[in-house]
């Protein structure tokens, strides 16, 4: 999720050149795919589908991803793209504001239902060490739990934070406590998600703050 | 998993009693069946596959177990009368040490590997409203909100905990804390998790308690 993204519009991988129309058809099939894939996961989801989904023959489906491998990394490149412009939107040293930041990614849930779930599922399809995506999920979610926590030790370095807490430990609880609700959400979409996190948020830095 | 659960050991569901032999067949299918699902889920796991891990005929399986939805509800049972044992082994109203309880949860997976990210892979297999396992889950989640509530109300009620919190919206939190560290887990085995869950323990009841 913070890994720098090689910009991928307007070029593919080749650096073959594709037309406004082709870019298109490929974005239109990656928000196809991401839909199929966190409703019926990978195993339940074949490029005939996508292609038929997205309106576009398999041969056209081919001429952007040659594997359904390159296409779910495609998927997971749009994903964590959205996650980390949502995350770092107010820059990239938010402080204890990260804790309300949080809180709004909860809040585009609804706003962008095909995306939720969509990790939760290739998690749970990946977990064999030899799993497709297992590398790419583990140095995505090691890379955004290291960012969370540099977030924290900067705050901490201007005096925002309390000294006595494991802040390895608070950013791994932030991201559990983030995808838990979102498994929460899946599972019971009565949960109120977001009250949920702005309570959590509010005693998140009211425990951490320096000063209360 | 707070709903009480009918002993199935000793008696089939239409009261017809199986042997010690039967029985012990029964546990090994589940248990069989436990670590196949958790690993590739329901689509990735077909009732011959699971007969064959467990050494049983697909007659025998069938004996048991006519549907693989009867299978799956039965995997399920057996998981969350596990972690109904771990969550009330100190009593029905633990208080706050509820905190602790959850992290000796957190404690327990290495001895379970087979248990963990089974709910996860099969809540992300069951997303569609017309999915098989649905309303179980969405019922035992809300079951097990609604017990965490209980055990936060009751310790309210005897001055353990102050008056400004949202009860609903912690149990919310605990269980989205304790899912989401699951998939943390899963998807990175270096995961601090049982520390992690022992500094979110002691800092919820230090933001929780009424005297501090």
């Amino acid at each position: 999720m913070s890994t720098p993204t090689t910009p991928t519009a307007g070029a593919r991988g080749d650096g073959h050149k594709i037309s406004a129309r082709g870019e298109a058809r490929r974005a239109r099939i990656i928000e196809v795919a991401t839909s199929l894939l966190a409703r019926n996961g990978s195993r339940g989801t074949s490029l005939a589908q996508i292609a038929s989904a997205a309106g576009v023959s398999q041969t056209g489906l081919l001429h952007h991803f040659s594997t359904k491998e390159q296409l779910l990394h495609a998927v997971l490149d749009r994903r964590d793209e959205h996650e980390n412009a949502l995350l770092w939107r107010g820059g990239p040293d938010p402080g204890l504001g990260i804790f309300d930041i949080v809180a709004d990614v909860v809040a585009d849930w609804p706003k962008h239902p095909e995306l939720v779930g969509l990790v939760a599922i290739l998690v749970a399809e990946n977990v064999g060490t030899d799993a497709v995506l297992k590398d790419r999920l583990t140095a995505t979610y090691r890379a955004t739990v290291a960012r969370l926590e540099e977030t924290l030790v900067s705050a901490r370095a201007r005096g925002e934070i309390r000294a006595d807490v494991d802040l390895h430990a608070k950013a791994i609880e932030i991201l559990a406590f983030l995808s838990g609700l979102e498994m929460a959400w899946l599972v019971d979409s009565d949960v109120p998600a977001h009250a949920t996190a702005i309570g959590w948020a509010a005693a998140q830095v009211e425990a951490l703050a320096l000063t209360r």
